[in-house]
């Protein structure tokens, strides 16, 4: 689908790094027709190249900035219904009481639509323009995720869940090789409605260790290579999952090494949690140069336990941000950078202020890092030469004047004497979706607030 | 002012106990002319006593429900603008680098009207219908702030900060006699604009142990004495303010005992944080009938640790919740609770599962704790015939359909298959005020939402 080349005016903040967030004032953003950056003069007056005299041009004024789409690189898409329903559970019993019965209900393709048709919708006007979904066994409602989020714009990696063993006997896998068939079919329907995987890509789900046999690990670690597609499953969620998998792989050195003899453990691998390695765990992963999605609101909700984030990105460890919807309550990776700030400042107070996170680190691990994770870093995340336009605007409000409150705006305030620097904590401590008033995935508008005109 | 008979006629939902949140569906519950609980009918078709055959009914269907109003137990008015701007502060640095300088502006009351309007409005519109407020030094902008919650129909109490060492000489009290001689001065006003303190209350208010002189703080005991008005204060938020409480009244065996043995430790004081209270202060608290305002979200932004909820309520401690703007990021007490609930799942951590709280403990601290804490148990915080109309209308927003998202309804969704109990822990860990679409104090209706009609 051809677009219209377009002019982006005004200020604009990205991560230049996990510490430095720029801040870029009267600048101008190019986009093509392929919805790529092809210019971009900061700051000053639009420097731009022949044949972009008379595009059509978006530019923001007063409290509003353009920023990357965030990415997400853990979200179970089936589990969306149940976001914010968990009561005291822990991560084995909310699987067997909460997951799995709704996850089963997956085969009625009815139900599938109406939740994956809301999820894709909802995280894009929060700004979540790339996805790493977690759907179901079903190979058709996994399919129907894939086309959804390609009708809708939606960037994402869409993995059909393998699990074999300890799980219900109404839901779960055959076989090993009925799970390789289903997952190679979703496979198949993706490359057929977008064969470079361009905007959609499979990725191949173990749900965790305990649900697999060892066969069937071994034989999705062969697809990983027969394939070379990115792959995704969990790791050192919770003590008492790591104890189950010492006890079904008594053979393994440990959790990280069931998934390292498997194949699976990949450049491309995508682990989701991440709170318990130990040193030689956090080793093996890094020297296979292995990715980490840290999901604070999940640890936190369902008391899985506190990631020690610093520590992880001192030894070298790629790291990106998961909403983990519903072991997490929200879908908002704005939310989730929130999460992050905060369970780093329960580290802290165990830890040292050291392990404290700063604002602009959340919302670096929010985008560039998760970009990284996802292996998509020379496209997305940031604001550069040749990357995709995968972007939001985020809109603080009016400035604070003798107005009553408008809820339409949400919650956040702005009084007038705030640095950028203080209204970015702001929008991360203090803004929701009503903050987000547009969002493009690749140059196409995918979502946009009543009420915004652009 | 009278205002006209009114039944509300739907579900009901409200703490009957710490653990027991009562569900009452097709029930009524008529509001005579002065605002306050006539009679109750539940369930079943309405029975009303004579008189109240004709009488304007607001009647709720679908996933809508009636809910006591929140009462804030800690709240600084004048922080309001910093909310979310805190960076990686702890306390000390933290009242300093941000804090003073913001407070010691109210000496302008145009600064002063702009963000009291604002946060009584906001706070309104996220249901709190009961704020306990820090203002700041400054007897017209406190003053002011008084006028305004009564003028917005918020019930509140209004404390008038005292603070004459420890802090800033750009913002301190002159001396004893002028802090009493201006916390007088509040009283005044206060009782000329509410003389039976119906709906704004003074509440004497030391900053905390550190910013008073041991005169100042006697005196403000035996000011206390004389009003029987309650008081507000910190204790044992952060350890290094511990260290100066320690090391600034050598003679006292804890920080408790500072307040204790100035006469501040009354049933009608409340404690905001402590976190870090040592057993025997604990028991000393216990002793003097003196109230606990627990602040998650303001432990967790400011790292100044996890108070051990738990364990304060096994003791038989009388708690309530407090947002603790600015310390705390957010001025909704819905996010409060939710922070309630995260903050015991930390605890739990270490401490073990009996230290989780559950949705309808921290909906009970948001209420009937926090009515106890202003000692207003026998009036708010619940539905009982005789008590006062201090409401909330909690929309969850239609069933999920095939529409697309409305994001003026929130971010809540309900699929149709949820209990009421699941239906109000969605509300918990993923509504806003967007849900909140009505509220009442006293029979008053003080905000509506937009688009909302009864």
């Amino acid at each position: 689908m051809a677009l219209e080349r377009r002019k982006f005016v005004g200020t604009f903040i990205h991560s230049k790094s996990l510490t430095d967030l720029e801040i870029c004032e009267e600048a101008t953003i190019g986009v093509d027709e392929h919805g790529k950056i092809a210019y971009i003069t900061r700051p000053g007056p639009d420097k731009a190249p022949d044949g972009w005299d008379s595009v059509h041009t978006i530019k923001l004024e007063g409290n509003k900035f353009f920023f990357p789409g965030f990415i997400d690189t853990h979200i179970h898409a089936s589990q969306y219904p149940n976001a914010g329903v968990f009561g005291k559970s822990t991560l084995l019993d909310w699987l067997n009481t909460y997951t799995f019965p709704l996850e089963s209900s997956f085969s009625d393709t009815a139900i599938a639509s109406k939740v994956y048709n809301r999820v894709v919708a909802r995280t894009l006007s929060q700004g979540t323009t790339t996805a790493c979904y977690y759907a179901t066994t079903h190979v058709p409602a996994t399919n129907l995720l894939a086309d959804i989020c390609l009708k809708r714009g939606q960037r994402a990696f869409v993995g059909r869940v393998c699990m074999d063993r300890m799980s219900p006997e109404y839901y779960q896998d055959e076989s090993t090789e009925s799970a390789i068939a289903d997952t190679r079919s979703c496979i198949s329907h993706i490359r057929s409605i977008d064969p470079s995987f361009d905007l959609i890509s499979p990725v191949i789900t173990p749900r965790f260790a305990p649900s697999c046999h060892t066969a069937t690990l071994a034989a999705l670690g062969a697809l990983q290579k027969e394939t070379n597609l990115p792959v995704q499953t969990h790791i050192s969620e919770n003590t008492s999952e790591i104890a189950l998998v010492a006890e079904l792989f008594p053979e393994a050195d440990s959790y990280a090494h069931v998934y390292d003899t498997a194949g699976l453990l990949t450049p491309k691998t995508i682990l989701a949690h991440a709170v318990h390695l130990s040193p030689t765990e956090r080793q093996l992963i890094k020297s296979r140069d292995a990715k980490i999605s840290h999901c604070p609101a999940s640890n936190t909700a369902i008391t899985s336990g506190r990631a020690k984030v610093r520590e992880l990105l001192d030894e070298g460890l790629t790291i990106g941000l998961g909403t983990d919807v519903s072991g997490g309550h929200t879908s908002s990776m704005l939310s989730e950078a929130r999460e992050a700030l905060f369970v780093s400042r329960h580290v802290a107070m165990t830890d040292g202020d050291e392990a404290k996170l700063a604002v602009e680190e959340a919302l670096y691990l929010a985008t560039r890092g998760g970009a990284k994770v996802v292996g998509l870093e020379s496209k997305i995340g940031g604001f550069e030469m040749g990357m995709d336009w995968d972007a939001q605007v985020v809109g603080l409000g009016d400035t604070v004047g003798t107005d009553e409150i408008d809820q339409s705006e949400g919650l956040l305030e702005i009084f007038g004497k705030e640095t950028w620097e203080e209204k970015v904590a702001k929008w991360v401590y203090t803004g929701d979706d009503r903050n987000t008033l547009a969002v493009w995935v690749k140059g196409r508008l995918v979502h946009k607030r009543n009420g915004f005109t652009i």
